[in-house]
């Protein structure tokens, strides 16, 4: 592979605008955008100041390395689309559920190129904090994702699919499942009128305990200590909300399990 | 009520500690520690360079505001025994689980002074982060433990016992269920031979984002995009941890559900 790889993006969601303009404001400009929109893909080529086309048919054959940054379930579709179009290219997808086994009877060469991050258009990502999960069928190119993820990224982890496959479902966890008991508290809260900040504290002093040892040894309040008689006015105060009073019962009992597996 | 006010403090405990040498520093000093282990009383007293005594009988009969910083299951018991010895001062709690009108049969002037923060004695509070909900039986009183309030921090809520209650629960989903969240992120990777840390930046956006705006509208991932094919295969992959399966069905179909209430 040449000193600067020739790199087509496929797609122009969240993860296309912020892999591309990393890339390219770390010397690794981008050569072309293609998709199916062009009213979407057009903005983000702009942005990039290259090239872009909306016809598969169009894709640069020169291209060292195609970065399919679709909706998980498009990868498979827009593999298929652009198969014939592909020659030796590497091409990998940014997907956490989605198999790099995906790609193998399209390409002949392909890996996975995930940041695991969740990214919004609204926020600039922290890129050195940002774990890239790389991996490739063959060890040039997983040599080349690594150093590119080095150089627009600082932490870089080979992870394989089975293992991958797990961390997609563990970062639901962490992150949407998380997020949704802050939803919920922020809901309880309204329902008494009470503004969500008085819960902000709380929260930080959660993660940053959470971060500075095992959350499972972290562990307080009435679940963990077995403190019945909260739980069961907790799970009153909730009769009329079933479906929280269900999380809150579920959650209780998994904390009451220790874990155990 | 005086312009410095007589103030007592009934317990020991991490809670007593900062608050004792915080509202001390702030110009509000103490006059008394009492409790009933003068080997738990007598390091917070001097550190506070006061008198204390372990008998409720020499509390002091002048006292503007008595605060009652002691376990939430021996609230009630402290009430009983310093009962005969109030006079007409403001006696409040420090509690969130307990309600103020635990105090009413023994004191004419009651209320509750609550930081909702987890105090630990290795770690400095941040005052002006610390939510502190007050409530008090008259107006007067009320007013006084605004004003105290805001002297050594910087929010102050008015809660009543019933907005209380389920501000506790809603900390609870906060607190540590987000944790088990992350506690089972966890499990997961460790399965995997992935170390935890992966997750750290994840965490970090996670709440980043819930403290920037509502974590309800910052929701992401399979559940709130109605993703099957990701949410079926990542409930294959939980096949065999039934539990946590259940839990991600649980608190999948709570995101798709929106939070109708």
């Amino acid at each position: 592979m040449q000193a600067t790889p020739t790199i087509v993006i496929v797609g122009s969601g969240r993860i296309a605008w912020h892999l591309g303009k990393r890339l390219k404001s770390k010397g690794l400009p981008i050569a072309q955008i293609i998709g199916r929109t062009a009213s979407n893909i057009r903005p983000l080529a702009e942005a990039l100041s290259t090239n872009w086309s909306n016809d598969y048919t169009e894709l640069r054959p020169d291209a060292d390395w195609i970065l399919v940054a679709v909706r998980d379930d498009a990868i498979e579709m827009v593999a298929k689309q652009i198969a014939p179009y592909v020659g030796e290219s590497l091409v990998t997808h940014t997907s956490g559920a989605t198999p790099g086994k995906m790609l193998e009877p399209y390409f002949q060469r392909f890996g996975v190129f995930y940041p695991l991050q969740s990214f919004s258009m609204e926020r600039s990502p922290v890129w050195s904090k940002i774990p890239f999960c790389v991996d490739a069928s063959n060890d040039t190119d997983l040599l080349f994702l690594k150093k590119t993820a080095k150089t627009i990224g600082n932490l870089v982890y080979r992870v394989n699919d089975e293992q991958r496959a797990l961390l997609h479902v563990a970062a639901v966890f962490a992150n949407n499942f998380a997020n949704h008991c802050f939803a919920i508290a922020e809901k309880l809260l309204d329902e008494k009128d009470l503004p969500f900040e008085l819960m902000h504290p709380l929260m930080e002093e959660t993660l940053a305990k959470a971060l500075q040892d095992s959350p499972e040894r972290m562990q307080t309040g009435p679940a963990v200590r077995g403190d019945v008689d909260t739980i069961q006015r907790h799970l009153n105060l909730l009769e009329q909300y079933p479906e929280w009073r269900d999380l809150y019962d579920g959650l209780t009992k998994s904390i009451n399990s220790n874990l155990k597996y």
